[in-house]
């Protein structure tokens, strides 16, 4: 085993990620376990946390980020305010009692009417998949996609889509579920490319999902296509508002990086292509590499080059 | 028992509401059964009628209305395309196997996008809320909400909203209706109107619908006032994008009809004052008058003068 620097954890509402980090920062190991802070009961977090490591060096510093720091997570940790960087959330850490584990504050923004946006987790995927160099267009598709504009080192702003929750909704309770039937099948390619033309339409959307029901009744779409129809209508939905917001604020939207790895993120990307959009994948383990960067800032761990 | 001249039936997923007409399309008795062809088992629709018209005349003319003449119904009737008129409705009734039963198309139109739009029972209600010297911007709230442009005894055109199975989905299943609890309380006037005005603002749904959860963590809202929020948002939003539909085909959307008795209509009317818009109730019993002036067009009953 090589030597650990530093165990990072990327713990959320239904999972916990920790990874086993060397003095580079480099990925050394690392473990999933299905308790995320929605699972730990009685507030028995220092039993989860010891169950998630089991086995590692103790001696190494721990430094976790996610709804592990809402407040229904082990403490709260505080939202910083965008534009947020490296050096804030570094400064702001909180700590879970009786235990060493450094907590990654939230970040707060808040939008053209004033209203409070939010990302617990996301901050850490961002900074450390965007360089310090560079300004970057993201996304990180999930039940709350986030869109970002990172640039050197900060979190300058974001805005939160419920298109994951709101689709998963959809269909396991809504007449579109029932009329998609409920057999996974294989992806729709055409069926979901259709959906997206429709979002990036930006009609309303509370009418446009019934779309979906009157083209089933017209044989428009047969019932297998439903689903990723509905998929490709959000995510339509989804990408043309965000890069409205993007520009918005005077942002090139032609370039988006996508941070993830899984069948959702493979969606976007297609949803991107359809709308004209350059779509670049963010590495792999991007929570690992922005735990490791907060806690170079924060002095918990030191290194002679950042990676 | 006054004479009946036609038994009327407003026959819908969930309930069937007949109404007994006098000669002059006067409502004698109207009887409601949760006996929606949702719950008729294996076709027995015969009976469920039976029931429903239980010791009244079974000489006179029957017609039913609403989602009986759907594919999952008793037998399907035709949609007749937009402009519908009362005579092109009764021109294309259906009938119901081994029963004198008649039954009222549906109605479809196309959007902009030429997918088809849809509707069945709402243009019996139309057509009976709407004098034939009337030109009318209509709403009828509901789990589909419908409006409409009926002009001269015709719906002209329509377009519809999820926005009552969008609510009833995500107070049920989401992280929204977590945080809104369970227990329906009384109404929150204040609440539903910031949601309201949220609504007509017009951003992108996906996104405002987030808002509620960051305005209950950052104190702006109540748990127990996040669901009217969310139920002016979805209505406010409603509002303004059928404004939108109806402006775009030369239509003054100054005053609107509402269609409905129920709480929901009254939310509508507050919307609609919001949006500085004058509402108008709709007459009560509107299946039934609309039934009437089918059958009417339809030479099934005949009338001195129309009412």
């Amino acid at each position: 085993m090589s030597a650990t620097a530093l165990v990072g954890i990327d713990w959320g509402t239904s999972a916990a990620r920790a990874y086993r980090l060397d003095a580079g920062g480099q990925v050394l190991e690392r473990r999933d376990l299905p308790i995320g802070i929605r699972h730990v009961r009685d507030g028995r977090f220092d039993a989860a946390l010891a169950k998630l490591i089991a086995g590692w060096d103790v001696r190494v510093p721990r430094i976790a980020s996610g709804m592990i720091g809402s407040r229904q997570g082990w403490v709260e940790a505080p939202y910083v305010e965008c534009p947020a960087s490296l050096t804030a959330l570094g400064d702001r850490l909180a700590r879970a009692p009786h235990d060493e584990l450094a907590i990654v504050p939230g970040v707060v923004t808040h939008d053209a009417a004033g209203i409070a946006d939010v990302m617990r987790g996301e901050e850490t995927q961002l900074l450390g998949s965007v360089g310090r160099n560079e300004r970057v267009l993201a996304v990180l598709p999930g039940t709350h996609s986030k869109w970002a504009r990172v640039e050197h080192g900060r979190v300058v702003d974001f805005t939160t889509f419920m298109t994951g929750e709101l689709y998963g909704v959809l269909i396991a309770h809504s007449m579109l579920g029932r009329l998609a039937g409920h057999e996974p099948g294989r992806f729709m390619r055409d069926a979901f490319s259709r959906g997206v033309a429709r979002g990036l339409a930006g009609g309303e959307l509370l009418h446009d999902m019934f779309g979906a029901r009157t083209l089933a009744l017209t044989a428009g779409l047969r019932s297998e296509e439903v689903a990723d129809w509905l998929s490709g209508l959000l995510i339509g939905r989804e990408v043309g508002a965000a890069r409205a917001w993007a520009q918005r604020a005077g942002i090139d939207a032609s370039h988006v990086r996508v941070i993830g790895a899984d069948a959702l993120a493979d969606r976007y990307e297609l949803a991107l292509s359809d709308a004209g959009i350059v779509a670049a994948r963010g590495v792999a383990d991007a929570a690992a590499h922005g735990l490791w960067r907060v806690a170079l800032h924060a002095g918990i761990v030191t290194a002679a080059v950042e990676a």
